[in-house]
């Protein structure tokens, strides 16, 4: 084994995902799973297709309870990680699926999430330019929301390559469990089932300034980014469109050829034949990210889509990944590339 | 009751949504039902939903079993009503739910149909400016595209009262029943089901340059329009999410007014209360569009968002509408404008 | 019009689907909503697909507030109908979609719901041998469970007839919206999308000592059922699958004979023909119930299949029902036997 | 790695399947991937979700091109396995997904697939008494159908204990993976998402005779089944609740402990604690069998309900299980046995 991890927030849906990468790890041993409210029960009550932990006792969430371990993975509610990642010591590997430590803009933070900003962390979007410098060896580690990693991947490519104007708008589809494990009236299936529901319309979802900040980052230049995500009746997956102006002239084989130069190498990013674009179920489960590009010439636009499973890819697979960089594992343990389908 | 309706493709999807509305509408009696494949059989074998006509025969398509009607519902594949029609009186009202004859320009047709473009008709879509005069007294009338009644209701209106650049971006989640009941692999319950799939991306999707002249129309100038329609796991609706850059200083309260006054007259089309986004089940089985409006200001965009039931007010309702302009009767008669939910 | 109707608990899903098949109803005109906790909102903020009710604010749920109309439907959680009836004018038709007036036996009553017994009021079945004598002229009706109504449709024909043992196994396959709208995590879209999840299995449910009630009253002696519910990712629609030994000899021709006589009259019970099973899909948003039955010889059972919409033949359209009875309307009123397809 | 093995009708579900599970196993290496009509395709064209092997082309299924490999899994449609198995050498594993192999009786063959019987091969369903033993060592597996698995596994344990009357009733809400890819009307998209609908009620199901067959070789007596499966809006999964009269004086504590005798040491079958009931959501993609039971003492039944998922362990998983049995390794090599959830 080597390293032992505990998840913190393990009985919701970010936590039940990363139980399930880590129990095929071949380098990671799961220790202390620990919850809010149902600390106390076991975690078969809440996860029960996680068969092999099913009589592991979830402790509170607490720093003490955290310690003693080599990783710790928080899957808490935004604004959660700070009060606990201070407390863990320097030497623990402290991965965060929240939100506190993505944005390097305080201003953007405050504006966004209402509160004071609690820092900047390493950014665990390995596939950007300087990423993984910046992972590795870190001992901690800000996962980037899903819509944001489905965007940035889709997007950054023809902004780095200066193929298109810097404006891009973006509308993603999205499943459910993104929104997480509460009950709130509009999430219940009898709702959710036969329907498409936009929210957070005209830039006031949370991972707009994440976006921006990506693409402005990789452009060299603000980047101002129009995004809609809509409410989709599946539990996972995100299918994210993007267009921006394109530079005249750029033609879709140029603009193949960029995408594919940047993305060769990676091993969880494939550029899809000509012709075939990318749908959320081919990704199911799997940390993999689905792109096709195009130019649409008679609107002038490039359009980029991507596909990813918002639990695996977009959170605890793009988790699991930056932390075996940060360990000098390979980066690929542990992550399953085919998904499940249908 | 007054009049007589034969409805031509009566086993499939817009054919049965016709029967449905026609079943509750006050003038208008349903008379001879046709098909393709499935002459000869019971419609209760098609449509075992319409429990009041299981036991009508479907007769051949053929002008002859149309004849003796003073309607007659054309629910073919594109490209069969031009023969059709021709055989049909000039005192008929033939309401075509197909292609053949809603592009105004021959060019566009060919592009994107592939055979001589059959003619021009009277334009289904009430609420567009001067569609209510061409219509009255009309005996022939081309009901639009679903997914282009969703945008162009979404988009007209800031178009024609000059709030954006004619460079329209849209985006538009649907349901799987627009592409038929023909049996396809990709369109397979198990396919479907948790998947989100965009197809006809780029600029070749046939409902293109339909909404392109109707913004162009709206707005008096070439419209560009960059559209994406993704199939999401939902039998009917269509949620369209589109945008475009807003003229400097035009502010939310402006964009609302502009649309409240384009449509506070329309029956079937509701801005909703500020806040309230619409989704697809609001609308099911209902002939109505909602919408909603907002600027995003760091983005520089209007963005606009109409939600409709492909089959109803992007289809059979539609064509209903029309019917009774055409007609002289009660625009709304025999139109449900409440949806089924949830 | 005629006669005015209060609706209890309008912003929840029974209450909804009342309101929606009201707007239609020729003879009765909808007077004031209530609700409990969203008591003071507009109908439009919890029925968005309402769309002609949207502005109706909704008023607590009082005697106060539901007297003055002619009908009261009362669509509350069981054990609130009680209370609220003994304050309505004797007078005032009260029509209770909740449990708390449909058992006989006060002991089964305290055995499945814990409380007091209310009493017992007109049994809202037409269907049922003796009904429609009891329904007419009365100022009280209950309203069957959504499964007792689905279960006894596909079982008494059977009973009454003398053709099987008094032993019932039934199996019901049933979509979210029975489970009402206060949100719980098992009732999360994530959580149902995707899942069949059995409840209340071995006996438990609550509606199965009326189940119980209804068949032994059919066949003129005890009868056993085992009963287990099935949910299923969808949000309306109940499929009940139910079968009993067969007494030797009977034939499927006998069989669905007998079935024939006992509902060729009824305006909303089909037998399907031969070979046609039916599914959820052919009934939504109808007030049918569609019925299929055969012998399986080598394991010696009837099966009866009955299929219904939980909301509309289940709850709502059966209230309507058994109020125009009571009326003196047509039974048939206000009724839509058409279902919402695909 | 060891062992090398084809698959024939790789682009097929089943076929898929394998794959995905395959490309985890540590010991078995992939081949030679066969189709009909898609040979001569990529496998990316038909399982997307299988990145890794997405560039891999597909052979004809022919015996010449599965030779030389250690082990032939057939994912064939009926009937077409017998005759490629034929020209299998005697050395090489052949393992049958299809029917031809299942069943020990001829006639019951021909009944239900109108085809000469091509014979009996060791059944792989090794939680069967003596299962294990005919497996080991074997080089032929007739892998059993999806429904069987699942009813199988939740009533042999209570007819071999002697705890019920041999007269089961079975009623197993399914996803349409089990139906297959080929495109039929009733399989679409539009047509599944919101119904529940029966098939093959009454007896005439293919997989009765062979859940008949193991049940009565379980109770050592002649057991009758009366099985209604119903198609549910789900991609995978089987949810079968089973039935029996309980022999009088039997508690569900001594049920919970037959049950728990027999499958206590099952590496892929769980009894859930008393109250919880299994669903398909926990057995995601898990080579997995939940189980729970109860005693319903009003009705005198027994009450048995397994949840799996019928493309892992009640296809492709239970069929790699088998062959890990055969060939010597760990019967649990390359299993997943945690699912994917939400």
């Amino acid at each position: 084994m080597g390293y032992t991890a505990a998840v913190a927030g393990a009985s919701g849906y970010a936590g039940g995902e990363l139980l399930r990468i880590l129990l095929a790890h071949p380098s990671i041993e799961i220790g202390t799973l620990t919850a809010g409210g149902n600390a106390g029960s076991r975690l078969g009550e809440h996860q029960p297709h996680l068969l092999p932990l099913a009589d592991r006792v979830l402790a509170e969430t607490t720093a003490d309870a955290l310690a003693g371990h080599d990783i710790v993975f928080l899957a808490l509610p935004h604004g959660q990680s700070g009060p606990i990642a201070e407390q863990l010591g320097e030497n623990v590997l402290v991965v965060d699926c929240g939100a506190d430590f993505r944005l390097t803009d305080p201003a953007a933070w405050e504006q966004f999430y209402g509160s004071p900003h609690a820092g900047t962390w390493p950014y665990g979007l390995p596939e950007l330019p300087g990423a993984r410098e910046a992972l590795t060896g870190t001992r901690r580690v800000a996962v980037p929301g899903c819509h944001v990693t489905a965007a940035t991947l889709a997007m950054f490519p023809g902004l780095a390559a200066g193929l298109v104007h810097p404006e891009a708008v973006v509308v993603a589809v999205t499943g459910t469990s993104g929104a997480g494990k509460a009950p709130k009236p509009h999430l219940l299936g009898s709702e959710v089932m036969g329907s498409a529901a936009p929210y957070g319309v005209g830039g006031g979802h949370r991972h707009n300034p994440e976006i921006v900040q990506n693409l402005s980052g990789a452009a060299g230049e603000p980047v101002t980014v129009n995004f809609t995500p809509v409410l989709a009746p599946m539990p996972r997956g995100i299918l994210t469109t993007c267009s921006a102006p394109i530079r005249s002239g750029i033609t879709t084989e140029q603009v193949r050829d960029a995408y594919q130069r940047r993305i060769s190498d990676e091993p969880f990013v494939r550029l899809l034949p000509e012709g075939t674009w990318p749908t959320t179920a081919m990704t199911l489960g799997a940390n993999a990210t689905l792109l096709q590009v195009t130019v649409d010439e008679a609107a002038g636009r490039l359009v980029a889509i991507a596909a990813l499973d918002n639990l695996t890819k977009g959170t605890a697979g793009g988790a699991v990944q930056s932390a075996n960089i940060a360990l000098g594992l390979s980066e690929t343990a542990g992550l399953p590339v085919a998904g499940v389908a249908p």
